[in-house]
Formats: structure tokens, sequence, C-alpha cells
């Protein structure tokens, strides 16, 4: 087998095996392998490089233990032997750009060629794209505007609102926690998403201020033998997938 | 090495060199590589099984060349071999729901142990979480039940408005979505997620209502040499992982 065929495979059974696990053994999970997968989910592709995502693994007895009754102590939360709780932020967007410029003028001050669209984009074009103004004012703004210019020539829409802003920031979270659980299944373990939660009570829980989002809490562990409740069940592919 | 260290090291190296490739070389993708990259994307935990996204890979020379346009004709995407339209719908949940009921009797009549709760679940829960009600209306209502609810017991918060809908169908189609950048490395084949997109002007030309979200449009193809712009570049992990 070529060197591409195994990592091919190995991706094949990684993705094909890995299940939502709503019980899990009571191992623990080495450190070492939450730790990659964390390190894994920040390699995510993600929206301008903004990285809008936070990750807290929950390790405090009490603080697990609240964590588990917000997610209403289903037995994948209660029975995991870790947690973490992903977070997408809408409010982290301007530190991360000005860390872009930082970085990129390091790189030149090392020699590394930047392109200057790339240093333009973060002085001019993000704080443009990504502001909304106060209640999301600049946002109508320049939705409007969009909408003129827009009629003339392709133009790019989104993010125009607060409510953008935060499928923004959840999509390319939700990039990162598949890394994060994929990683899991390849280290061995196991993962639940889990999204019957209670996003209040967790940001109480961890301090975070009332406009973050909670796109799930990842339960993890090994799985049990009766771990998994169903058989996996899709949908017909033709409701899914189309060639145009 | 292990079985296990093989996948382990895998993932890490297709996460590793997964990069959003800006330059394509001109090379034809085999079409099995694509399709094995879409249905490992369907393979995507996703909210209560809903499978809330569809992919569209336009093949048709002139949708392609209008889809590009509509991409801002960026070499990410006036390069790529292949193009697929990923979308997020917030209008198929019910259709889903309907055939996981349909599924699930069918498993029961093989003699699949199928749990009660599971079935309750897609009978009654699943219709009353997901439904927002015209305008949004039935969401209100429950958001306000929710709240006082909420003040004495863990309670689940979200989706209860439009807006939320359309984060939950996105946060699942954005993990599908990394399935099919990761598998596509698997195969050592490149990709883009582009997010700068004229998302109008692609619903008029996939014939998609209005109400559909597109998270991104994936370029695939092999990475030029110089396909990728900048070193990678994160910022520092403190800001992303906690532990408590």
């Amino acid at each position: 087998m070529s060197e591409q065929e195994i990592l091919a495979r190995a991706f094949q059974e990684i993705v094909k095996t890995r299940r939502s696990i709503r019980l899990f053994d009571k191992v623990p999970v080495p450190e070492e392998v939450v730790r990659t997968a964390l390190d894994l989910a920040l390699l995510a592709p993600n929206s301008s490089n903004l990285q809008p995502w936070e990750f807290v693994w929950v390790r405090s007895t009490s603080k697990k233990e609240q964590l588990v009754q917000a997610c209403f102590s289903q037995a994948a939360a209660s029975t995991a032997a870790e947690l973490i709780v992903c977070i997408a932020r809408i409010d982290t967007w301007r530190r991360n750009c000005e860390d872009m410029k930082i970085q990129l003028k390091e790189l030149a001050n090392q020699g590394v060629r930047i392109p200057k669209a790339a240093t333009h984009y973060y002085d001019k074009l993000v704080p443009m794209v990504y502001s909304q103004g106060p209640l999301g004012f600049w946002g109508v703004i320049k939705k409007l505007f969009v909408f003129f210019l827009g009629l003339k020539k392709p133009i790019s829409r989104e993010p125009s609102s607060i409510s953008d802003m935060k499928i923004w920031a959840t999509k390319s979270t939700a990039l990162a926690c598949e890394n994060l659980m994929l990683s899991l299944r390849a280290s061995g373990y196991d993962s639940c998403p889990l999204e019957g939660i209670d996003s209040k009570r967790i940001r109480k829980l961890l301090g975070l201020p009332g406009q973050v989002l909670i796109p799930m809490v990842i339960a993890i562990g090994k799985r049990r033998s009766d771990g998994v409740t169903l058989p996996r069940i899709r949908a017909d592919k033709s409701w899914f997938v189309r060639e145009v």
C-alpha cells in the first residue's frame, strides 16, 4: 500500500468508526490524547484566520458536576471521563486581527515574503467587514450599500448583522470541533457532541459574557460496548448530494 | 507501530498538511476522490440526526463559470478543478425527521432494539424543539416558557428563533465540511473553503430558496507549489484553550 493509500484508508476508518457515544466506560483518557485533540482543533481552517473559537476543558470536580447538570445529567455527560465546552465568540476578532498584524510584521522582518494584499486585508478590510457597529447599526448601512452595489456585480453579503456574526463564529468553531472529535477517535477514544445543554447555566458557570455561543459540549471517554444506541442512519444520499 | 498509532499519526499528518490553497495546479481530481469526500461528509455527527446539509457539486462548464464569478473570480476558485457549494438548510428537518421515523420502524421490524426514547424523540420532541412557527412566533412563546422554567432547573434554550435555526444548521454543515476537506487531503488533494462569496447570486444560480445558507464553497484541486500564500499562523494557544 502506498503512503497515500494508508492515509486515505486511515481517514475512512476514523470517520466510519466515530459514533456519538451515549455511555462511556469508566476508564480515564490520557491527558496527552485530549491535548493532541485540542491542538489539532486549533488547526482547522477558519474565517480570515480570526480564530473565533475557545475551548474550556472542565476538570475540577465541582465545576464538572455543575456542567453535567447543565447537560441535564444525560448519561453521555455523567459517564464521560472529560468534558470540553466549545465556545464561539463574536467578541475576539479585533484582538485576533491585531495579533495577525503583529505576526505578519514579524514574519516580514524574518524575511518571509508577505503579500501586500494580506497586510491590507487585516489593516483595512477586516475591520470594515466584521464591525457591525452599536446595535448592529453599521451592519444595516452595509447591507443597504451591498444591496445596491450587488445589483451590478458580485459582492460579499455576510456578515452584515450580529446574527450573521453568530453564524460566522459558530461555523469556524464547528470545523475545529470536528477535528477534535476525529482526533479522539484516531487515538482510540470516543466522543459525543452534546447540544442539549443549558447554555445560560454554562455561561454562568464559566464566567462567560452573554453574547458568546456554545455550539456544543464535547463529552469524551472510551465507548462502552452498549454505548452506541442506534445503528448509523442517514437519509438517502440523493437528498443531500446533487451534481449540476 | 500499533494499528492505533498508525491511525493517530495519519490523522495528525492529514490535519497538519491541510492548508487553504489559493492556487491549484491544472490537474484533474479523480471523481472517486470527490465522491469519497462527499460520502464521508455525510457521516459527520449532526444535530438530532436531522442532517440539515446539502452539497451541490457544480460540474457544468457554464454553471461553474458563473459560480467562479460569484466567488469574485478569486484564484482559488478560478484555478480549482472542482467546486462544491455547501448549503445549510433550515427547511428540511421535517422531511428528515419523517424519514428517521420510517427508518426506525423498519429497523424495529428487522428485530433491532430501538429505545422508546428514540421513537418518542422523533414523534414528539423534534417537532416541538425545531418548529418556530409563522414569523418565529412559536419560538418567542417557547423562549418565554423556557425562561421561567429555566429559573428552577436546567433547560435546553436553543433553537428558539429563526436565527437560532440558522446557527443550528450551519453548525452541522460545518462539521460535514471539515470531513470533506480532510478526506480530500487524506487522498492527496487539497481544498480552500471560500466564504468570500455572493450568496445571493449562488442561490439564484442553483435555484435555492432565499432562506438557505451557504456556509462556504469548497474549491478542490491539487496544490500548486506556490498555492499556500502564508505560513500557518495562530495566536497563542492560551487565548483559546483553558482548563478550569
